[in-house]
């Protein structure tokens, strides 16, 4: 069994929460801070005890073994500082932090005191993408290009923190890790158009809501990302790997639903809705890593290599700054230029 | 170039005289007989001699090799036993005759003569179900059941001719000789259950509209047959082949059109509406086997084994006589009953 | 929380088992009764306290509410008896026996006490089937014709009890219960066809592996039934309802798995294994329902409909028994006969 | 009849002449220019006139409508203008010209001596992209990106005129017009990325074989474009529009063949081979509407606006210099850059 306190206890804590239990996880989240009453009253249902702050729950002396930081975005790094200070291992939700100076210290950090760091890619755990994933080579042959489409159901509720380029610090990261992950190869420049012609919150800062972007790999590989904010048929995950010997093409999970045949054609289900529904199990797997590699810590041992680790949040935070700025500037940016 | 007469003008013949245009077939269509006038002016404008009657077009002196028999059903027997005595190969539409003494006696007339005696059983020649057919065995292993589906889109117009179990000796002989041609055997026995719900026709002459049937072939296969008289979606032809070490599965055909995408999930085309359309190429395909044979016959030679020839248009006709009398009595009839 | 017993623990068992803990439900695993002592060391590890039998296990005092009889067919009907006469509700994994007069029995001595009974047609519950279910009617408009194609994936193991047409009651049974419950109606006839080509062990007593079936129902409607015990593809599960106004179809559901496009065309994924992949929801629906039912019992509520009760497993047989006599005798045989 | 004269017989003239033929059109191929002896002979099986040389044809007297320019690319502006100098109607292959200025001056030239002047982007006529178009707006609310994938089978074949950037000039010139047609507005800016790793002989003279490409349209929407000279799985073409009320998507085509289930999952067709047979309609289609436009001419009406005039064949070149340019600068280029 693994202690955890799961620091924050918002909408992206409940899916880690909801993965501990339908996944018959060796997982025990014994304590849950949230400055918020309801977050709070929620987490007791669960058995946990709970803190109105991160300080306050690392210092009630209890035996844990690890943190899991699910706080809003801005408090990224001063939670998993504190955890880091405290002794445990940290598993963090994306993005470690938007400053890359900060991801550079903290991974310093937890190599120092011997902890575990993860960033929340969980998409790496995702089983349709590790199919695809142990799939490229063997049945691909070179890897001629690849393409990524994702696209959000519905922009973010009213109130969800925003900036100019935080689409794709937010979204995008995850398809620049995605990226990474599949080809095992770092980015070493973007090249990006957006607009924004929906999602008011998101143009009032400056922002963009649909962005395509052209990725150059080390190994020359091009990949592209074609990205939006919104759909009228929810949660769009695709990928395909165009490869010399044979193409692969990761597509959507629709719902269990029968197909329509009539005047109009074939009407087959929905897409699931969002990403708690899409990637439920990748949360499981992610969880199930996290608990072993701690185990292995303890052992020694080396963990699992799956999982994204410091200098993976540093490289997609780059890109992301790297595309931002492409799109601003009409331009090619490399990712040394956003040191 | 083979020179043929087209005994009857009417909707199947005009499928015939597309295919031979759109194939630019080495086939002249040189004479057409029919007592319509309408007809005879359509037939005029494709450059043949038209005729009011086959007699008067059979005693004309045209050097003709081959007649098509295209006529209304009653007539198929006249007809084809007038070309034959003419000298004249044939290709009748389907059935060749509604009795099984008279499909015996013209099969045997044509082989006296050293004619060519053909049934227009032209989904033989369809490219789908020839590759369905090629593919049987080698990547089946041995055949565990086959199923077909056969609806039409809707209903025959109102005139056309009907009579209790027409449906069967007019639609589902298609399915007969389908069955047989792709497995290569013989129809021992028919099982069969019928309902009549919405085609007030066929129920006013005591026919059916939807039937379920059960061949059982000489090597032990069992062939399941699922037809409707009308759908709500276009012609819908499938073909599985179940087999022990694969399964084969012939779809349908859709329109060109795009998929849309939206809150209800997707709406792919509909299907290709009717048989003209989704067995065009066979038509053409059938034609010019018919063309090859000629010529074959002509140089003594054998022809290709693929059409249908008047064994052929038995089994298919005992196999639906034999079903309707299952429908009637409740019971698995066998072919051998129906002699 | 509902307190259950287990009595068997085998395969079956164990998917119930599975199911309690992956759909988190308020259902306890009190107590399992299994001769087989590794079956009870299974038991023991979920915390469940294990008899070596059913008598010993209802004899112990333990505060049961309920008891779901997973045991081999041939005790069905002695642990339902059991478990009814010590006041349990009793789930019972189909077939609840094999002779109409003791499902009967069953029935009146659990209506007599007041208790649920239950047969476990866990597909009643399965998400795609009640989503097609639901929209019968309304987006078919009148049915025409169902059909539905059922495929185990391998033949049962050696050492599976067998004797002639056990394949009609113990894989079609499903299909006959899941036919009755889509249409709402009841089976009036059965008219049916089998072969037997490489099932060795069903083969040797008489029964069969392949067979294709035609009900039909008190309204009319005609259901036809593509059963057999292997496939080279997984486990085939699909039923389409052909209606006036539209055609509803339920596909199979495949795996994680990326779709391959190459030379040789696209490789989609293969279908998943087997009915505990397949049908993982329906049994904790199942269950869940099950749960319900015995607290609408307490409260002296009526329990919802969608589960089947002992008339719904009697129907199931007499479809089984008159499908069997129609394979031997020829002919389509009435529900009637087989009391 | 629309008299015509193919100015040059290779390979896309085949086509053309094939499509006239299989369409049944009311063209007549009256006169070929070929210097090649071999496509003299092939175009005189035909029934037409057969010349060495574009000049000879031209002052040889005939009574012709019009000119299909199919010479190799660099003869396309010498021909058009002798043509248009003969007064006739011209169809020319494309690109009309590599050069801006000359497709300027073609243009004028056409429209002084009110004579039909038409670029081969045929890929307007496709039934598949039309019912795309056709649905656009009303399907799909405001468009918010479009994507289209568009990989050749193979590379050209050695001596096919290559030089850097020829692959966008020659390959992605249809993607252009296709993009510009879809959403009836004009490309502002493109931002391409490419690479090249296969195909030798484009690599040999600086091209690429692997471009993804982002359009900027005047009213601001994004157009992606993945572009490959080769695949493992044959011709393909998918465009999909995303809009706000609904996405449509137009898939690829598969040659008629049975699905195949077995232990590796579904394998479907492959894709029609190349565009000959991809785009056959849309040739015959193409040539339909161009005897249209010359028949509307003579009677001085004004033509259908589905066709690509000058200013369209323009654009198409502009884009294709514009992203070349992007691609060797790094940057976002304008179409107002290459004039």
């Amino acid at each position: 069994m693994t202690d955890i306190a799961l620091l924050g206890f918002g909408r992206i804590a409940q899916v880690h929460a909801k993965a501990i239990a339908s996944g018959n996880l060796p997982i025990n989240v014994r304590a849950v801070a949230d400055a918020n009453p309801d977050a709070r009253a929620a987490a007791a249902q669960l058995g946990a005890k709970t803190f109105e702050s991160v300080d306050e729950l690392l210092s009630a002396g209890l035996e844990l073994d690890a943190a899991l930081v699910a706080s809003s975005t801005p408090f990224h790094v001063e939670h998993t500082t504190l955890a880091l200070d405290a002794g445990l291992h940290v598993l963090c939700e994306k993005p470690l932090s938007e400053d890359v100076q900060e991801v550079r210290h903290l991974t310093e950090l937890a190599a120092e005191k011997g902890l575990v760091l993860r960033t929340a890619f969980n998409r790496r755990f995702d089983p349709l993408f590790r199919d695809l994933k142990s799939r490229i080579g063997t049945e691909t042959g070179p890897v001629r290009s690849v393409h990524i489409i994702s696209r959000d159901p519905f922009p973010p509720p009213p109130g969800y923190p925003r900036s100019a380029g935080s689409m794709l610090r937010d979204m995008t990261i995850h398809d620049f890790d995605t990226a990474r992950y599949l080809v095992d190869d770092d980015i070493v420049a973007v090249t990006a158009r957006g607009t924004g012609t929906f999602d008011t919150d998101a143009l009032a800062v400056g922002d963009t809501d649909t962005v395509f972007l052209i990725l150059e790999m080390a190994r020359g590989t091009l990949i592209g990302i074609d990205n939006c904010r919104a759909t009228s048929y929810g949660f769009d995950q695709r990928i395909e790997v165009h490869g010399e010997a044979g193409t692969l093409h990761a597509g959507n999970e629709a719902l269990p639903q029968a197909t329509r045949i009539g005047a109009a054609g074939f009407t087959t289900p929905r897409l699931v809705d969002f990403f708690p529904t899409r990637y439920a199990q990748s949360y499981i797997d992610q969880l199930s890593s996290f608990g072993n590699a701690i185990a292995a810590a303890k052992a020694g041992a080396a963990p699992d290599d799956i999982a994204a680790d410091g200098r993976d949040a540093l490289q997609a935070l780059q890109a992301a700054l790297a595309g931002w700025r492409s799109i601003v500037e009409g331009r090619r940016v490399t990712l040394e230029e956003v040191e």
